[in-house]
């Protein structure tokens, strides 16, 4: 039986609606494994090390790969927003795509199974996740009201249940759970075990940390705010890209009335669990640990005014509250608060609506 | 592996501390069905017709029955708070309990059995929902971060994984949905047959639609705000009376720094699919409806002045609300207002902490 309002078909997306982006393949079973789900769409490979390293991308899959030189002869100065040696890399991406949604995995994410046993194709999920409306304005305790079974319960407003577009889909994981340095420390032999059949729409005025590994976006809706900072060897900081994107993210879906779905898909991450790996993850992650207490609540209170109609418009408010208000922290966040005007910039040049046809 | 912090085992609650109540039993299997799970506990049915009509209560149960001539006699004047022939006359027991945690399960709702086929002892998981901290003020995507084999994601902020006390632990139902009437309408045979492993806290900020079917509370955290207001025959509403209280407790736990947390357990909810019963339900909800709509911005926007550091007072303050912003969309919400005065009223009379001790 269909949910709230006319159920959203799960439509296979068409190749020229999605690309999947990946930042760095070091392992290519992980092509081998996903290639039934993903040889029918387009790769954008986004090296973070190395340029003089190669890449081979098994004979199939259609793929265009990026280098830290490419990055700077298509960007010029402006390449210097794109983080080097770490995974934030990742958001050159979204930005050379020309595509209406993306998908976005790590290369030690594997297809998990169901219950049942199935393989669980992740990217199905994530395309019924955003094709179908978000409830962030009220909480609905039977979930997703417009999965097939369920619908709105008693005391949800009529008003309310048309829902909102959504513009983002994160997905999970199963296996290796996506704890902090410490975490893993502590509880090294720890899995996530538990399948969880839902996805919810994460509330109106309410943060969560966004895991870049198994995420999914419409690019038309919140691509110029999936900018990953500033992260890697050049910085004091890592492993906090997809975070600092969330939590930006967020506030803008919250302020233009998009929605964030949280849940299935599952991948199975098989990220060894090494104690020398946590050691490196604890020192590229000690300074997102230490101002992730001062950023919750600068995001949490953070100013969107009425003015600010587009994406755009509205990170570039962002970034002049982060160096107004952040700067004090750490010079860091002025030099981060420039990089994200930088990537603004990147993303009109590279993302002009051509509106006559080109001779 | 247990949680983050300390696992609380789920202890058994004592008699002494927990008290069932049931707004009248029309059907005895009721009974017989829970009677493993609720004997070792006090019951407190609190009779919503006719006086003079008998509930038969099998031997083998502790409990105290309350009809309309005890609910009089004990209130007095006051017994005005108290709806007639509408479930809502329940938050009596609540009035009249001295335990600190109160279960409180409509006569249609029978044990429910979890995939592996186990009868699940929701009473057990209630408990263990209130015993745990919640985390409404950020939002963890592997959910209850507490539970067994779970833990806080990165980019949590470690100051806020104390979590804070849980007041209510709002259960679901398995088989009939709890719809309202339109949809029970459009959709009889829909039935709710997914079984979400998940707990979760409900956001603060976020109102949601709390069904007192099966439900549990801290009455010390909330007591004097779980009150289901005037519902039933001498009123225009009915229904609604779980979903006023829950409104109200929503922005008061916001308030006071409590949880809410929503998801397991499940109870089966037998409730016949009848076309009649839906027509009745839709006279009796259809001010609840069309009100709800108001509502909603009402308890979004409700302010909490910083001088409400007690349930009573930011109850008597919302009050006020009522009065000055809901009072103009009907003359109900008048009367409605100066009830949730006596309501207050009677809680601190039957409710007074004895400081000496009794001769």
């Amino acid at each position: 039986m269909a949910g709230a309002l006319v159920d959203v078909k799960p439509t296979p997306i068409l190749k020229e609606e999605l690309d999947i982006v990946i930042p760095t393949i070091r392992n290519l079973d992980f092509l081998e494994m996903w290639r039934p789900f993903f040889e029918p769409y387009h790769l954008i490979i986004v090296q973070d090390g190395d340029p003089s390293r190669t890449i081979k991308v098994p004979d199939g899959f259609d793929y265009e790969l990026y280098n830290r030189n490419d990055i700077n002869r298509i960007l010029g100065p402006k390449a210097s927003c794109i983080s080097f040696k770490d995974s934030a890399c990742r958001c050159f991406g979204y930005l050379v795509s020309k595509k209406k949604y993306i998908f976005t995995i790590d290369d030690d994410c594997f297809v998990a199974k169901d219950p049942s046993g199935k393989e669980i194709n992740a990217l199905e999920q994530h395309i019924k996740n955003l094709l179908n409306p978000s409830t962030p304005l009220f909480f609905n305790t039977l979930y997703d009201p417009y999965r097939e079974g369920a619908d709105f319960v008693r005391g949800y407003p009529f008003s309310l249940r048309e829902g909102v577009p959504t513009a983002v889909s994160h997905g999970l994981w199963l296996n290796i759970p996506d704890y902090d340095a410490p975490t893993q420390l502590a509880k090294p032999l720890e899995r996530n075990t538990r399948f969880v059949d839902v996805v919810l729409t994460i509330p109106g005025g309410t943060l969560f940390p966004m895991c870049g590994m198994n995420l999914a976006f419409n690019r038309e809706l919140i691509g110029p705010a999936m900018y990953f900072g500033l992260m890697g060897i050049r910085e004091p900081i890592g492993r906090y890209g997809d975070m600092w994107s969330g939590w930006c993210v967020k506030v803008i879906c919250d302020h233009l009335g998009y929605g964030v779905k949280t849940g299935l898909p599952y991948i199975w991450h098989s990220k060894a669990s090494d104690p020398i790996i946590a050691f490196v993850n604890l020192r590229e992650e000690y300074y997102g640990i230490f101002w992730q207490e001062e950023l919750n609540p600068f995001f949490q209170s953070a100013v969107r005014t009425k003015a600010c109609a587009t994406v755009q418009k509205c990170y570039i408010e962002l970034s002049k509250q982060v160096k107004d208000e952040l700067g004090r922290i750490d010079p860091y966040f002025l030099k981060l608060a420039d990089a994200m005007v930088t990537w603004v910039g990147a993303w009109d040049e590279l993302n002009v609506k051509v509106c006559a046809p080109v001779k």
